[in-house]
């Protein structure tokens, strides 16, 4: 897969490390390409439903940023992405060392964007589909931070 | 509104107090009625985007797992709740001292659960709605912890 | 309720009747209201699916149409609606002697609005809510017609 | 791509053609392979919205009967199928010669199969995506024909 460039990386990496609650669970950026981010979750207590599965709270949460981000590679470089909306299936108990949420740009307009959303349970060398969605995303002028 | 019975109460609490996710974001119980359960979480950085508002993913989880709940306070004693899909509108940045998260069963059949998902955002008496979905859950016999 | 102006109605009735889809499956404005408008569809073999009920995606048409305008009664005059996206579920078997498709919006914003969709099955005195859903919508400068 | 076995064919055909709205519509069964249909809605002004482009009822209700269907080939002989929720994003105006759905499983469970869902304008050699989605469906035992 084609990296993104590094202004673009570092732009995607200074967004994510003021996420609180991407740290706070313990996700990580894993790959940065142009339309195409994704991130890492590794299990932990601190991300399961009540059977230990992973929460689909923390699954949607880094689908989510992972979509975003997507968005975000393709954005002007004075702007920020917002997310409209997202639907997603949590298709099988989440489970695994890691996930990892890949979030891919469907279709990149001026305002809107829409983003194909997946997560995958990784164990060892198996990898399964636990989650797909969609999102919309909006292109805003860059809000100050507060 | 009319409360849940104490066993139904109890049966949510316990469910509760397993989900690894909502202790760790910080969230509780706040009220649990006959197919609604409130959820809130106080705004804290650990639960935030990069913009210092309630990140997308952790407005999801609360209202995911209060539709969950809405869903589970109907179920017979021996079954599970398992989110299928849900869908949600970001409608404003989430500010305040606290979000809270209402979900509310619409329809509740023999397999498939259909509940409204709404996120208001309190800051003293203010009280604005700042995400609102639909969730889909599936009732399934209990699965033993793992 | 409350009605539209003349002017807003106006405006409604005439983009209705240009969507081709709404005059071939026979539905029409049952009510235009600033916010909210209903969309009526009497039942015909020519709207059902494979076992003789409302087929979902007649169902889904008049749910979005509602929704469109309910938004478009809140837009400036020289402004079009346009649908980004929508969800639905089908709570039951859709049936009567006709449907009732309502659309509110939930939040209007200058941009994007987003509406609630619910449709009733209507049988003499009975209505039952059939299908449930949300929706969003993009506000566009008027493009010329066709 | 591999086709489906006649019987399956023979299946869908018969519940195709049961379909008052699809007949309705103009709309027809394109291929039926083993988790993937795909139905072709050729331009009329019978589907179309205020502007002249298809209405965004007509492109969900051929994605829903693709992604129905698809999940239907995959089923056992004595079942019936059930669309229990979808969801839709229109990426562009839908415009074209005609439209082609594609309805594709993700994943097949015995009770829910959820389906990719994406629908193409086509003009001459052009092919753009208009339309994606995500449909979640229920097997239900073979209900009487009413």
């Amino acid at each position: 897969m084609e990296a993104a460039t590094p202004e673009v990386q570092a732009r995607v990496r200074d967004s994510f490390e003021r996420q609180g609650l991407m740290h706070h669970l313990g996700a990580r950026l894993a790959e940065i390409a142009p339309g195409r981010v994704h991130i890492v979750l590794p299990c932990r207590p601190e991300v399961t439903q009540q059977h230990g599965y992973f929460h689909a709270g923390a699954t949607s949460a880094i689908a989510d940023s992972a979509g975003g981000y997507a968005a975000y590679t393709l954005f002007p470089e004075d702007s920020s992405v917002l997310t409209v909306e997202y639907k997603i299936n949590l298709l099988a108990p989440a489970e695994g060392d890691h996930l990892e949420a890949i979030g891919t740009v469907l279709r990149s307009g001026r305002t809107l964007t829409v983003c194909r959303l997946e997560v995958y349970g990784v164990q060892g060398a198996n990898r399964s589909l636990v989650a797909s969605g969609q999102q919309t995303l909006i292109c805003v002028d860059k809000r100050p931070e507060r």
